[in-house]
């Protein structure tokens, strides 16, 4: 069976054919040449994705993966750590944000176990727990290599395995308590940013409790004093189940050629260590949105995406990616079924 | 029968108790507190506006005002002045980025006839011509008091007729080849701002043409200089039919109390003349997107209003009111549908 590194060896970038096809076609529709802005950048991109000017982003898959983290000993969230296995329940019980979203823009919901504290027995949960929670960073890495190889090869084989079962867009999402802060140690070290510019309030910190969430994350990186920004050590160190199956799934993605929606910071420094596995997943990637978290900002800058809403959106779940799926599924209707100038019989521009 | 003039004598702010149930509603849902970003103050408008939680935003209508403007005859657009009628064809035969979107969104589209210069016999077309285009605001008033009134009169009297019919909310935009000078012209007087900051490239001018532009509106800001701030003076002097519709319908949506969504920066203008005929006009307002046109960010700003997008979009049609509507129900869904923290057993936040 295929597995994830070997996938990595053969991801190819976008067809320039396609892209120019798409620019064409885009400046024959009635409408002033540029008009759509900023989706007119995602029709090209979709269309050099897909390789076809008749391409169907449905049907649509939404994946949360959930993962607990050891950095919560350390009183860095503004939820207590049983708030991932409730809100599993939640999601099994159709009553999270993300349910309603999925369910009202008909797209598929699939919640996975990658690293759940508790167990839960339901067949509504996919069960692919490599270990009861990731380990406190603050002394000691949080997985082992061999941990966070398992992990993102779940994501990259439930992601394989989607795409042959005809899914045309993934989208991807978490739930974790504890995962914004990981995410900002990842990305900070990897962009080499401060913790100032990095980390964020999470679901809800005060000041005081924010300026303790740098605080920690400070003295884990003196701790560790990592000296290599590869993408895998940082993963490793850091990082947690839910952010690893991430990068696998975007790997999947980016080998099958399919586009891939990614939601807030955590996703975010998701598709940054992937970027750092291989820049053409970079690709494949939407940016659904820009969070509150004011590092996201800076990861999407160093990915060059530009997101879609600037709502302030701050839920995880893979939210801000549904919220972001209309305007995907806007510009390929208005790419295929907008009448042309010659078609309308409408005159163009002065020349 | 009522009539614009009087309806303005009774325009309500929106119901404060409500906008509190809303807000407690969005505390109890599972997720962190306010991490709806802008959609909560999205939510919070919406149950002001229609004073219950169990509101619904279907059926959606989508108006198209469509308008001649004198000036250009001064050659200040990209496009030549007959694309007007050759895009209401276009409109007619469903090939335009609004019937596109508007079919694909479950939107009722209706297209009016305000100012039209050509006439366009179709039954698909709402007949409501005042004149066959405004006159040449550089060298006298676009349009006459008795026409602006009657102008107001038409979108006043479809959105009541709408609402009556069902509508829950409506959007509204325009065309009319020529409208992004007329509306600089009245958004740069109303808010006493420069022309560099207030006139864009419209349809896509290169820089000489752009200079042209400011140039022509300033031409005509001296001929006129209109010492008033008036809104209906403004209208008056520098505006179109359509836009005047415009600032009819949004009163109809004001007066019965459902909302509106405004589009680019035309619609912005319409919206600013009705804010300055009376501001609780903009309790009802929702503005959809900030377009690529550099007065539109001062338009909104002073109507205090957040876009929902920021594409870069400069289409008109309402083309950007209909691509935030998925924005707008799907605060709805999650308003209504969330599981609370009780009613899911998660634990909040803690203190």
């Amino acid at each position: 069976m295929l597995n994830w590194k070997d996938a990595i060896k053969s991801l190819q970038a976008l067809n320039e054919d396609f892209k120019k096809n798409a620019q064409y076609r885009l400046d024959q529709l009635t409408k002033p040449q540029g008009s759509l802005g900023v989706l007119e950048d995602l029709a090209i991109q979709l269309v050099g994705i897909y390789k076809s000017l008749d391409f169907s982003v449905d049907p649509v898959t939404s994946y949360v993966f959930v993962g607990d983290h050891g950095i919560t000993e350390e009183g860095v969230s503004a939820f207590p750590s049983e708030v991932t296995t409730q809100m599993v329940y939640n999601f099994i019980q159709g009553g999270a944000a993300i349910n309603v979203l999925t369910r009202n823009h008909h797209v598929h919901l699939k919640v996975v176990d990658v690293g759940m504290k508790e167990f839960v027995d339901n067949p509504k949960l996919i069960q692919a727990n490599i270990k009861k929670g990731t380990r406190n960073f603050l002394y000691e890495k949080a997985m082992t290599k061999e941990e966070v190889n398992k992990a993102i090869e779940v994501g990259f084989q439930l992601g394989i395995t989607e795409i042959e079962q005809g899914t045309n867009i993934l989208s991807i999402g978490e739930m974790g308590i504890g995962n914004t802060t990981a995410s900002a140690a990842v990305a900070a070290h990897l962009l080499n940013r401060s913790l100032e510019e990095m980390v964020g309030r999470g679901t809800g910190l005060d000041d005081k409790q924010w300026q303790h969430k740098r605080e920690v994350i400070q003295k884990a990186f003196d701790f560790h004093s990592l000296s290599t920004k590869d993408p895998i050590e940082t993963l490793t160190t850091f990082g947690g189940y839910e952010i690893a199956a991430m990068v696998g799934m975007i790997i999947a993605a980016s080998f099958r050629q399919v586009p891939i929606i990614l939601d807030g910071v955590i996703t975010g420094a998701a598709a940054l260590i992937a970027a750092n596995i291989h820049p053409n997943t970079t690709s494949y990637m939407i940016a659904s949105h820009q969070s509150e978290e004011p590092g996201h900002r800076f990861i999407l800058e160093a990915l060059n995406l530009t997101p879609l809403l600037q709502l302030s959106l701050r839920l995880g779940e893979g939210t801000g990616a549904i919220l972001a799926l209309p305007l995907i599924r806007s510009i390929q209707h208005l790419l295929q079924e907008m009448a042309t100038f010659t078609e309308a019989n409408v005159s163009e521009k002065n020349q």
